[in-house]
Parts: structure tokens; C-alpha cells; sequence
């Protein structure tokens, strides 16, 4: 049987070191604050911003939501990322994606301090990453699937890592993060996408295996070899008349059909998920670190 | 036998449409220029100068080539790209590498003003390849492979694609580039490197293997598929006595033992290197583009 990576243990093991961080913070008079903006009423996004502002309380992190109507305009959503970049007891800032198709995501993106950009998606962040820079913001969720490898102690250098997905959310970032060199990097990294010819030959060869193509179940048995390791990264809603919901959510692995193949692999839900906003706790607290490293 | 793959004839082509661009632009009144900084006293540095400067001369774009001691201070060498950066002549800016070591190479190419950076090494142009975003600069050495292949026809989507190195100079931007939806592009690309374990069995899995990992000959006929294409980003200098310099000039790939095997392959010379400084040439005509439409 397959180790199942119980994310929401390691997502605890991250946000007790966040405590611990905390406390050192606010031992010097500092609380590290993160804003969260969203724009509209999409009530999956309103869930994941009540889940962010609570594992702030949570943790005692400053946390600011800041909720406007979905008719806000391109220019007062630049307005509000003026202002929280200027505020001095913000250390992270994110606009809860996707926004009203009005709103130009990328310009917003690009109009956030990089220093604050603890979602990790502003150019100068995409940009470090690619180098090999740790002084920037690595975004949260292909963060949070490489902690999953550390914390078990799977080794990455020289293991074949199959990507699937090339989104600039989880897929590239991924890529570039296991190829970097150092910890929980230094591995010979294939990024498969929709485009990939005989797709299950090209996963088979990975010894660790990470979804982020947001088709459910496409991943079966046949895409994966025998005691390799399988991050599922899919959060894909699927039709259940059994559910009192009428849906339920499946990723993009057949667990069933993969897990006894597997030497490790993640469950959804509870596997990558719980990681995402632990990193992004992670990564705020790096924000006032460095912020206040910077100016003292 | 295979296809060898002519470079300079390539980059022929690519001067000769650069041609036609310059002079609907000189119609226009402007005049592509093209700034290179240089210093210290390298003589293959100036080498690599005196023939971008030349093919400036050939092409009929404006040339700056300024020249300092190698004891200019990194501060000097801002200001000097400050200038650059305000001349209203000058489309395309780039600092021979390497400088002396006490000069910041990083902080250098940072100062660069992005849409001058010809080089395609400033974060946000790095960031923009990233992100698929067509407005920046490519890498001129990847890109004049990238061309290669486009010019022979060699189809690159849903292709296997393996990148020997992980260098931001070739191995992460050629990477970037093949894996990018568009022409040339949507490969499946595995990026390979000095800790790929069985490196053999990695790189015959390429239908395209690009190998820019700087070691002479290390590409055996053992690593290459029967039918590749193989693009060889090498230039290595090995002592050879049988030469009036003493030395000579050969690839990552043993030719001699590869190109029985290959489809298509480049030589080195007359390869890869023509089609970097064609593909410069190529970039600072899109900076001038660029600029003139934005203030027109």
C-alpha cells in the first residue's frame, strides 16, 4: 500500500513554524499583515478568502479583507493596490483570482509592490524564480507540492519529474522550481501539456509525477510506473446527484486506480490543498522579515 | 546522411529580412542602433564585439561601441548605461559578458532599461518568455535555434524536446521557448543537466536535442536517437597542436559519431553561432519597432 501525504498534517507542521516566526516577530513590535481584495460575488473565490482571512486569525497574523461590488472599476482597483502598497502594515497584498472580466488581472498583478507579492505572480517574481534567486516569492501552490516532497524526504536531485500542466499558476513554477539547484530541486524536469504525443509513455518515465492539468481522473494507472510518487494538483468539480451538493470534487489522478501503484501519493481533498494557504502564511512572513530587515 | 544544418546561410536569411525592415524604417527617418558597451581587454570578448559591431556596418544599422579600461568602477559603468538608456538613438543596449569581477553583472543587466535589453536578460524579459508574452526579448542564442528549426521545417509541437543545461543564457530560456504555445513551440521539453541521472537514456528520447552544457564532445552517438535532430550550442576550446593557435573550436556533440545517426544536425562551427548575432540584430530592429510605434 502507498503512503498517503497527508497534507493537512504537513499544512500544520508549516503554519507551527509560522507561529514560531510570528512570535519572534512580534517579540520586535511587528505582526505581519496580508490584504486580501476580492472583487464581485463569486462564492467559491468569497470561500477561499474566508479560508485565508481565517488561518490569519488562526496564526495572529494582521489580516485585511477588502470586499467591493463587481461593477469597481480597473482604475479604484489600482487605487486600493496603491494604497495597501504604501501601507506600512501590509506585507503581502493578493486580489482573490478571478476577477470581473473587466478588470486587466495582468496589469493589476504587475501594479502590486513585488515586495508584497506573496502570490508570487508579478514579473520580477516569475523572473527570480527562473533565476534562482531566493529573494523572491515562490507561488503557493507548486511551493506547497515541493514542501510535500521535503517533508517526506523524497529525494528530488536526479529523480525524473513529470510536470503536467503549463500553466503560469502551478505548472511552469513547478518546472522551474524542481530544476533549480538546491533543496528539493536538482531534478531532470519534463513539462507535458495538452500538446504531448502518447501522454501515458511520457508520465510513466517520471519517479515523481505531479497533475496540475485540471482534467478530472485523466491520470489512470497506465500513466504511471510502479512505485513512483504522484502529486495531484486538480481541484475539478464533477457531477453527484449522490452528493446534497449535486457535485463533489475529484483531481486530475484516478486515485483509486493509481494509488496501489504508487510508493506515495496525494488525496484530494486534503492533500495539496492545505498546503496552498499554509505557504501563502509562509510567504507573508517572509515579506515582513525581509521588509523589516530591510528598513532596521 | 543527415541534413546538416547550415547556420550561416540561415542567418543569411534572417540579415536579409532584417534588411528590408531597416530600410521601411530609414523610409520612415529612423535608424536602428544598436549600443555596445565593452570592458576591460578580453581579446574574445572584443572578438564577439568587433563582429556585432560589423554586422551592424553590414546591415546598415547605427553602431556605438564604447570601450573602457578595466578598471572602470560599476558606478561608472551605470552611468554609462543611464546614457544609453536616454539616448533617443540608441534601440538596443548590452554589456559584453563577462565583465572584470568586480564589476555586478546582475545589477548591471537590472539597469538596463527592458525595452532596450536586446540581450533578453533583464528580469522582465525573462519573466515575459515565462509568461508567453510576445512584447519582450528572447534570448539571442536560443532564439537563433529556435529559428533554425522553424527554418527546415522541423516540427516542434507535441515533439520531444530535450535541453541539455539549465543556463538562463541557453538551457531555462530555450526551454521556455519550445514549450510556449506558438510556432515553434508546444513541445514536450525535458531539461537535462550535470546531475541527470543515466543522462544517455534521458537524451535519446529526443526527437530535438539541444545540447548547451559547455563540455566538449560529451554528446556520444550513445545519446542520440536514431532519426534526431540535434542542435549543438557548444563552443569549446581544446588544445590542439596540430593548429596554428594551438587550439581549436568544437561542440558538445562528437559530430563524427552523431550525424551518422541524426536526421538533421549542426555543425561547429557555422552552426549555432552565426544565427546568435543575426538574431540580435534581428532584436534590436523589434526594440526600434517597438519604441516608434509607442511615441508615433
Amino acid at each position: 500500500m502507498p503512503m498517503i501525504i497527508d497534507g493537512k498534517a504537513i499544512a500544520e507542521k508549516v503554519k507551527a513554524q509560522c507561529r514560531e516566526s510570528i512570535a519572534a516577530l512580534k517579540s520586535r513590535g511587528i505582526t505581519p499583515g496580508l490584504a486580501v481584495v476580492i472583487i464581485g460575488d463569486d462564492p467559491a473565490s468569497h470561500a477561499y478568502v474566508r479560508s485565508k482571512v481565517r488561518t490569519c486569525e488562526e496564526l495572529g497574523l494582521h489580516s485585511l479583507k477588502i470586499q467591493k461590488p463587481s461593477e469597481t472599476s480597473q482604475e479604484q482597483l489600482l487605487e486600493i493596490i496603491a494604497e495597501l502598497n504604501a501601507d506600512e502594515a501590509i506585507d503581502g497584498i493578493l486580489v482573490q483570482s478571478p476577477p470581473p472580466p473587466h478588470i486587466d488581472e495582468g496589469a493589476v498583478v504587475r501594479a502590486i509592490d513585488p515586495a508584497k507579492d506573496v502570490d508570487g505572480f508579478h514579473p520580477l517574481n516569475v523572473a527570480k524564480l527562473a533565476m534562482d534567486d531566493d529573494s523572491g516569492f515562490v507561488p503557493c501552490t507548486p511551493f506547497g507540492c515541493q514542501r510535500l516532497l521535503i517533508e517526506h524526504g523524497i529525494e528530488t536531485s536526479g529523480a525524473r519529474v513529470v510536470v503536467l500542466g503549463r500553466s503560469m499558476i502551478v505548472g511552469k513554477p513547478m518546472a522551474l522550481l524542481m530544476m533549480r539547484n538546491g533543496i528539493g530541486g536538482n531534478a531532470t524536469v519534463t513539462v507535458a501539456h495538452s500538446r504531448t504525443r502518447d501522454l501515458a509513455s511520457v508520465t510513466r518515465e517520471a519517479d515523481i509525477l505531479i497533475a496540475a492539468i485540471g482534467k478530472p481522473h485523466l491520470v489512470t494507472a497506465d500513466h504511471v510506473k510502479d512505485g513512483a510518487t504522484v502529486i495531484d494538483v486538480g481541484i475539478n468539480r464533477v457531477v453527484d446527484s449522490t452528493t446534497k451538493s449535486g457535485y463533489r470534487l475529484v483531481g486530475d489522478v484516478d486515485f483509486d486506480a493509481v494509488a496501489p501503484k504508487c510508493s506515495a501519493i496525494t488525496p484530494v481533498p486534503g492533500g495539496v490543498g492545505p498546503m496552498t494557504i499554509a505557504m501563502l502564511m509562509a510567504n507573508t512572513i517572509k515579506s515582513s522579515q525581509l521588509r523589516h530587515r530591510a528598513t532596521s
